[in-house]
């Protein structure tokens, strides 16, 4: 069993889903791996991971949409209104989402289904660094 | 340690949650674990894995329930509908339930709680084969 | 690569985000585990894991409101109600938080960013015993 493990940076520019499938696939493809387990960590408690389509961006559009109407902004309720009136929201939303993931590799890639990509969902109205922990563990 | 690997395929027939987690145990049984690590993986962004409770079926209904209303068809702000009006609520339900999974096995078989069961969530509304990823590492 | 493994336990006090990260960081250290995947699995329908905002406890609360908006007690279309009001509220919160989490550790400790903090989440009104099983893989 051999183990790798490196610090993916993504650059977001306010509120959306980055796609992070290629970035992901390229490190793996220079480490040489051929299967095991691809583990992703977001370091950060206002952005976080979904696997999600990747053909059609309106699908993409309407996950957004969603965020903003089941989690919307300016809520009389919240108390946590310190850093700006996205900053709970942001918290809902990555809550709902995933913080980390496991992805079988085989044969040398990511074993993701036929339409999935996976994506960095910025929750923050500005844009910020994100930091995206990747692991792998299984056979070179 | 050790590493096996295959692929589930579970028939659905429409929207609800399907119970697999006798599939899961029975493989864990053929492969003769002991202890380790079993990780789930489903490949579609229109299903995806829950576990919740295994013991009331009504507990199922009201999971099913939650999420016509939480994500409902036909709603006019969706851009996604080229396959139609189940295709955006599918991508949203994924996303607020599990892709993958990750879970402990101890003396021979999976350490779920007394109450607990693992379910492939179908959010399409017809039927479908979908294919969960099973992978484990651990001493045989 | 080595393997640890241990069963931690939270007493809870009813509805509410219950810290865990200290009782998980000092079981490390005790290990004396240097790096490696630490996995997280909650052996419960009616509680969860969050990953989230450690520093102001004002995050904490709006997280414990909205699952009291998006999921409320005593919604006439539940069926699911042998057990009290809030029965079924409490797998559908479940359903959506996580079961299980999987986070890096690196130079002898978790590798959380600077924000980050790990809750046990109860979704019961009254208190519960919940087990939370530790497992970590890598190098001492």
């Amino acid at each position: 069993m051999n183990w790798h493990k490196t610090t993916l940076e993504v650059h977001t520019q306010g509120k959306a889903l980055y796609p992070v499938t290629d970035l992901i696939t390229s490190q793996i493809y220079d480490w040489h791996i051929q299967e095991g387990m691809c583990f992703l960590y977001v370091q950060h408690t206002s952005a976080s991971l979904v696997i999600s389509e990747s053909y059609d961006p309106t699908a993409r559009l309407d996950l957004e949409s969603f965020m903003d109407r089941v989690a919307p902004e300016n809520q009389p309720w919240y108390r946590h209104i310190l850093e700006g009136s996205d900053d709970s929201p942001s918290h809902i939303r990555a809550m709902l989402t995933d913080t980390s993931l496991s992805i079988p590799i085989d044969e040398g890639k990511l074993s993701l289904g036929t339409w999935q990509g996976i994506y960095l969902f910025e929750h923050r109205a500005r844009g910020h660094r994100r930091r995206v922990l990747l692991r792998w563990w299984g056979v070179e």
